[in-house]
């Protein structure tokens, strides 16, 4: 399951094709009738008989929910997706946190589990092989609940070789030409593959947060750095390289402060979650916090009005509504969504980002996009992962047969 | 001819689609047997001796070329797009220019005429007018070739609403919603569409220009205004609402003066070819000038070592390089293109472009995208404007029969 998040699926025979577009129908209409089926498809209903009875066979669908189609007779019966026919395991390695969640096959939440480490300085495989222990447990917790996990897919701060399975360069973490796959110290046992965290937050948003509502849009990552996750007709556009969308190292200030990129007031110095905490006088992390703590303590004092803590938000503001201006500029974006940290900050951050942006961008196009704010918050990347992997299954279902 | 150049061309018939098809890989690979046509479409000989008799008929391929096909027997008879089978117009607007170019079926260039005229500050209708006078002209000049128009493409230096027609916005014409289809003044008697000279540009580019070799590429056009067409798997991107490329409306410098899209520091207020002319101490542009002449001038005094000349040059390019790296770390593109005016001055601007990239995007990546120069400097935009036109009718030459 090392395919690109955008390549077509390609199915090894018609069987496999046909199952994906069943599976693919029993998602999105559920509960639906054979009889109905064989109309979406275009199948018969000896064909889609077939399908439908692999699926059950697998364990991947059900049938017995009554159904009424059309106005008259007898109600038929439904076929719909077994929810704990099989799970998909996302995981997430930030600066600060490590992330597990476990998505059944009707996408409901069964599992999720926030770590709080600062990984900067420690040893790669270290980092991994605690994810490793993580990802376990996950998956031992949920088959307590009868859920086999089918794949995983792992959200990382950094530019990735997405075919080769390699960091190239996660600069806050200090990686550099870091294989993850099959490295010492992770063991995951499954299928597994790996993206940008500010990708997987994009996808999380499309698919549990704001979706088809948002258009084309720009789903801003606030971390301790800041990504951005850019969707066009909802796919994530991914550049040349897979490197699109380093919206935290566009120059904000080019007298400002070195960045661990080896470039000079980058976006993430200003208005990176570190930057804004020491900015306003409060420390970056205590001994044992969770990692939304210092966020939270810093929400309260610009809730209390502490001037220190209302400049160091209105500064990172402003640099980020510029940083937005030219991605509106260049990309031409329908939405921008305020993901990470800037979610919980939305109240006091969103007014500074409104205003440099209109000024940025607005008066040529008569309006700048609206600036949506993510209620899943950090919580987004690890959702797209596990998402991810559930789309693979419904999109490949012939895997698990 | 309003359809979008994206968009995929829907034909009535199966007939057209198959007309479309074969005309393509005659283009492709003429001279070209009906025998190979076969094997490369899939069609029956017969099929393909009917489609190719109709495209025949229609005056857009002929036969004769003998064509030896693998290693042994008689040379077959070879099918190629005839030159003057039909005939595509460019026409662009710029501020301080007009443009027409006419493309055979061959995508020869047979016509070219740059009429320079400032616009800024006249009628809208006045300048169509112009422009229409000018197509009239290159309409008759090419029918004493014996070449028929078969559609025209318009670029225009702003933001457009290609589906109206509506010029919403060019801040350098100085025109707000301005229609150009069906204008008054504008009479071209042709089918017509419209695009923004930027993203024209970037396929005169890709058609006439560097083309495939240049993979993913951001083709950078400098005028009076700056602007970039963006070029992913051969495609235009666009943005949400075709907006996307405004490169000239980055901030280069948020204390710069004010720019006539109503913001302040644009990029194009510090690199646009006045900007830059300015910056030197020369005259923007005489009585009776070609549009290149000042930009001749001023390549002139950077050849002799002129200190301002220098300084000016190098200022710009150090911005252009600023938002260069904005555009690379969000769009991350394979080569970056200078084109427009910044084609005759790149043996001086190109090197404070690349500097300023390396540090901006290029520690990141470990090396920024090569930084290409256009050899079809300031006529990209016209050339890629008649390409359009060819390229419709070997979509869809049913349009012609």
């Amino acid at each position: 399951m090392t395919k690109s998040a955008n390549a077509p699926v390609r199915h090894a025979t018609m069987r496999e094709r046909n199952l994906a577009v069943v599976l693919e129908h029993i998602a999105r209409h559920q509960p639906v009738t054979r009889a109905r089926l064989a109309e979406l498809t275009g199948f018969t209903k000896t064909t889609v008989s077939n399908l439908v009875g692999l699926l059950e066979g697998a364990g991947l669908v059900r049938g017995g929910a009554p159904v009424h189609e059309g106005e008259r007779g007898r109600p038929g019966v439904g076929v719909s997706v077994r929810g704990d026919g099989a799970a998909g395991l996302g995981l997430e390695v930030n600066v600060d946190y490590l992330a597990a969640c476990v998505l059944d096959l009707g996408k409901r939440v069964r599992y999720r589990h926030v770590l709080s480490t600062d990984h900067r300085g420690r040893e790669p495989g270290a980092v991994l092989a605690a994810l490793s222990a993580l990802a376990a447990e996950a998956v031992s917790a949920v088959a307590a609940q009868g859920l086999a996990v089918a794949g995983a897919a792992v959200a990382l701060p950094g530019l990735l070789d997405r075919e080769e399975g390699v960091v190239r360069h996660a600069p806050n973490l200090g990686w550099t030409d870091v294989p993850v796959t099959g490295a010492p110290g992770l063991d995951l046992a499954l299928p597994t593959e790996y993206d940008n965290e500010a990708n997987l937050a994009a996808l999380g948003e499309l698919w549990f947060g704001g979706g088809a509502g948002l258009g084309d849009f720009v789903h801003v990552s606030g971390e301790i750095g800041i990504g951005a996750g850019i969707v066009v007709d909802g796919r994530v556009f991914r550049g040349a390289h897979g490197f699109a969308g380093e919206l935290g190292h566009l120059v904000a200030d080019p007298a400002g402060p070195p960045c661990s990129c080896g470039g000079r007031g980058c976006l993430e110095q200003v208005a990176g979650q570190e930057a804004i905490l020491r900015a306003a006088g409060l420390p970056v992390a205590g001994p044992g916090t969770a990692p939304d703590d210092p966020v939270r303590t810093l929400a309260g004092r610009l809730d209390a009005g502490d001037p220190a803590a209302r400049d160091a938000v209105d500064r990172a503001g402003r640099a980020l509504g510029g940083a937005l201006a030219s991605v509106v500029n260049l990309i031409d974006p329908d939405t921008v969504v305020l993901g990470g940290v800037f979610s919980p900050l939305a109240a006091w951050i969103r007014p500074p980002i409104e205003a440099v942006l209109a000024g940025g961008s607005g008066s040529l196009r008569r309006g700048a996009p609206p600036v949506e704010v993510s209620g899943l918050a950090e919580g987004a990347a690890v959702l797209g992962a596990a998402g991810l992997v559930i789309e693979r299954v419904i999109a490949d279902p012939a895997l698990l047969l």
